[in-house]
């Protein structure tokens, strides 16, 4: 694969028979080559169930490369780890669109969240060992010397040697930075530690997230190279001082061993499709307190690769009011990249519980409302689909929507969906069949994508950055959520406060909503209008680069079910086969 | 490389350019081939600054290799990555005899350790939430539904089936099983997990060790093949039941999840020294609370690969009285495998602190006594080299003893060392400069080597583990540390009787020891007598297959100093290089 599509053998580094990874040099070799076509695919407010996002963007670049014969990539997210082993449910894609092989996919892969998992922690244990050390040396003359100093002239001490020596002074009540581990463990969401002897009393309230959830994570999404990364890793914000300054890991003096455990995970991750279609594997951010875009980088690199006249498909997490928004709001605002056209997904499904259908759940079989057909559900369903195309046209680029069909759905259904489509003002709607036929059933959708991407695009973005935090906010709460207003609780209010006087008011904004409303209610489906959206808390990620309010309360770690789906995960210990996984 | 020992190119994954994997089935391939020699590298009590076992192992394969152009592979063990942002130290080896790139050896590697983490914390999260399902859910017929069963007759279930079923009725004060981290983080020594609301109240203490302590990597090391491992994965044993039963990983529902993490682990990693010499790295299981040697995979694949005239030099943790006697009645047991040779290495620095020299301690500059000659504190210090030769001797094998010369020593020091090994019976004695002239300075250590390889070897278990537990406790000590007898404490004695009852009393013993003295107490050195060896406690890692008296309290969470040496790490952002790693 890494030969066809134009990387050269000492820009590639293997990693067992079906991945590799990429190195940057290829980006700067190809830095003259026009870029290809950008494609963002994003859906409609989904239902717990998805809609087939992850299908019809591999579906999308199966029938664009093997079946019309064009230079495509498609860029996903690594998917994380720990729900693997918890909830059924890849992000492979499915069906004849899928990345395989899937395993590998999701599984470790080549070790980029694992490593996270350890920068991450090495942070974590480098802010309390800091904290822990400092208040159990009290001479300071001996811990100058204990820390290697031998200089007796203060003035002659270099920058690494002044943050060793000066005291942090870490308030260990405003520490945000948090352990992970890729694992589905419940029982993490809320410990003390330091409980040993040995840490002489001072314990405190701590929690793990999942790995995906750490900055890290989005700092390696957003990063545009290795210097960019290395320069975002230092400005992470861990805690603030007991003078109210913000401490971060440039502060611990540990950038540099994060930039070093960083260093191959940077390196997009090269597989295929079942088609034999190219992906970039690259980076899994959280789609609520972070971005929920997979790399800046994977998608440059790609743009290069296909050149002028290709096309590189992108995956933004949850729906258009969400991933899509921040797609343009955050990623392309780091990137300067421009996007072509949006591909927006639908399913009569999900359609028709945003026409008033009853509640879809995990597990639960389906009530009939979405086994026959309905058009009058789904007409009022409509509403969304509406509003989402309005949300994508809001940032000045054409709107292809893909209807992904399921066996179940009828021929009216299926047309009524694609009239109503046009008439909010999508470029153009089309039917897909590329989950039961590959990328055969998404030919029509890639015809339809190759004439949006020629149709005149007009991108600009919803904020600019510099207007004040509360102002940014609300715009997308109104523009993009249809609110008529937000009202930030007293904790929120604080922190605008803070983060203003820290000189972080004017970073972009990263919505912390649920993906399942437009609004801040998952049970209110359709579009509503005229609802006030509380803004519970502010946090920062400085170093990715935003600012992330929260609407609501966002669960960082997982859990198992009572029936966790390792029960049906084995290994043919003669053939070395994963069985079960999906 | 690869081609170079004897694999076939479909034998072999690459992993980046300077690692790979090596498939198992090579060992199928080459089951006919006659085992080459086996020699092991062990040392005398060392001094906490370490003597250089690495350094000779691979240095002793690069004088074979390189220099007398014989077949030969080096199987070490995988370092933590946690202490490598710690102290200063890996073990790579060191000078002119190292495995390269260092900074892929120190760091992830081929990610054999992160899978271990992985797989340690899905079982943990399975022990939390089993115990927090069963107590939450008191209507036994819906869990039975919820479990997605649709059988009525009991007796139709299959055993995965009567595993999800049946209650465990784990008892939370008896859960043995710790979660794990690759990150020095003293905060998490221990901890109290489940305060989330969402847990109602279920919180209990809990700990985080050190990744390589998991039972897993001890499980990863001495696994015959892919069926084995998932074997050994399904028989750990995570705590009691309340009726006293043990709880396995198996009656989890997770060994097959388990297999599947562990599935690319498993495959040994190929790298090469400074000099071109191969080496497998695999596997670094704790030398305290496990048995301190690298995976009998490598070593078995290596002994096919090399062929009959050929060498495979392993080395062994800590001392001749743990990692080599740990070798011999635990690995070589499992293996089925026998040592031709034994390689003991020895300092004139080491040697003079058993004599009575004063203390070495890392980090502060060592006193006179070891930069000047002391021809008397070095005859009495080799009480302990005499020792550690009669410990080898013990299981009827020749010991080569390896002088690891430093700058400071003189040539009669030496050559005291080399006299004095000979008269105590080692087969020959060689002074080696390796570390400033790589493998050159190793020819006449391997030319001993080549030369007791044919001597007779008559190896012989210390024990038969048929014997009570405590009798096979007491022999070690009395035998290999020279004590006069064990006194069980009363923890240890219940356990005693608990693993007897249940069926685990046949196991072979790994001591829990220091490894500065030969007896329980580090400030014993030279070779003490006559000491009764207390036994504090007793645990078991049955999957692995061992039962572990602890002989003193181990740290299994190292910490970060006050001047931790992630400050010295650095990456250039323009040429990718990593610095200040060692």
């Amino acid at each position: 694969v890494a030969r066809e599509v134009g990387l050269l053998p000492d820009e590639v580094e293997l990693y067992g028979q079906t991945k590799a990874k990429v190195h940057l040099s290829a980006l700067k070799r190809l830095k003259n080559q026009p870029d290809g076509k950008y494609v963002v695919v994003t859906g409609i407010t989904p239902t717990p169930l998805g809609e087939g996002k992850s299908t019809t963007t591999v579906g999308l670049v199966q029938a664009l490369g093997a079946h019309l014969h064009q230079n495509v990539f498609a860029c996903v997210r690594q998917p994380s780890q720990g729900p693997t082993f918890g909830i059924k449910g890849g992000a492979a894609g499915g069906g004849y669109c899928q990345i395989t092989p899937m395993e590998e996919f999701n599984l470790h892969l080549t070790g980029d969240i694992h490593a996270i998992t350890a920068a991450n922690n090495l942070v974590a244990a480098a802010v309390d060992a800091r904290i822990f050390h400092e208040l159990t040396q009290t001479d300071q003359v001996r811990s100058f010397l204990k820390l290697g100093i031998n200089k007796t002239d203060p003035m002659a001490l270099t920058k690494e040697e002044v943050n060793l020596f000066v005291r942090l002074d870490i308030d260990p009540g405003t520490i945000t930075w948090q352990r992970v581990l890729d694992t589905n463990d419940r029982f993490l969401r809320k410990i003390t530690i330091g409980q040993s002897p040995t840490e002489k009393g001072f314990s405190r309230m701590a929690q793990f997230d999942i790995t995906v959830s750490s900055e890290i994570m989005a700092v390696l999404a957003l990063s545009d190279g290795l210097d960019d990364m290395k320069k975002r890793l230092g400005r992470m914000v861990v805690a603030s001082s007991k003078r109210g300054e913000p401490v971060t890991t440039d502060d611990l003096g540990v950038t540099g061993a994060l930039a070093v455990l960083m260093r191959d995970a940077v390196k997009p991750n090269l597989m295929q499709t079942l088609e034999g279609t190219p992906v970039f594997v690259h980076a899994g951010p959280f789609a609520n307190i972070a971005h929920g875009n997979s790399s800046v980088l994977a998608d440059k690199i790609a743009l290069k690769l296909v050149g002028k006249e290709g096309f590189v498909v992108t995956e933004a997490g949850f729906g258009a009011d969400i991933g899509m928004e921040k797609f343009f709001n955050i990623k392309c605002r780091y990137s300067g990249l421009r996007p072509h056209v949006v591909v927006l997904v639908a399913t009569v499904r999900a359609l028709k519980m945003h026409g008033g259908g009853p509640a879809v759940t995990a597990g639960v079989p389906l009530p009939k409302e979405y086994m026959e057909e309905n058009l009058q559900l789904l007409a009022r369903g409509c509403s969304n689909l509406n509003k989402q195309i309005q949300n994508a046209r809001m940032f000045g680029v054409p709107v292809v929507v893909a209807v992904n069909a399921f066996k179940t759905d009828t021929k009216a259904e299926l047309a009524l969906v694609v009239q109503m489509a046009k008439e909010a003002g999508a470029f153009d709607a089309v039917e897909c069949t590329h989950w039961a036929e590959g990328g055969k059933g998404a030919v029509a959708l890639a015809q339809a994508v190759q004439r949006a991407s020629q149709a005149p695009s007009n991108f600009r973005f919803l904020y600019n950055v510099e207007l004040p935090v509360i102002d940014k906010i609300r715009l997308i709460a109104q523009q993009i959520y249809g609110a008529s207003d937000i009202e930030l609780l007293p904790e929120a209010q604080e922190k605008v406060t803070l983060y203003t006087k820290q000189g972080f008011g004017n970073l972009p904004i990263c919505m912390a909503k649920t993906h399942l409303s437009l609004s801040h209610d998952p049970e209110q489906k359709g579009a509503p209008a005229g609802f006030i959206l509380p803004i519970r808390d502010i946090r920062a990620s400085v170093g990715a680069g935003f600012l992330y309010p929260l609407v609501g309360t966002m669960s960082t770690m997982p859990g198992l079910p009572t029936r966790p789906c390792f029960y049906d995960i084995d290994l043919d210990p003669v053939s070395g086969e994963v069985n079960g996984l999906f």
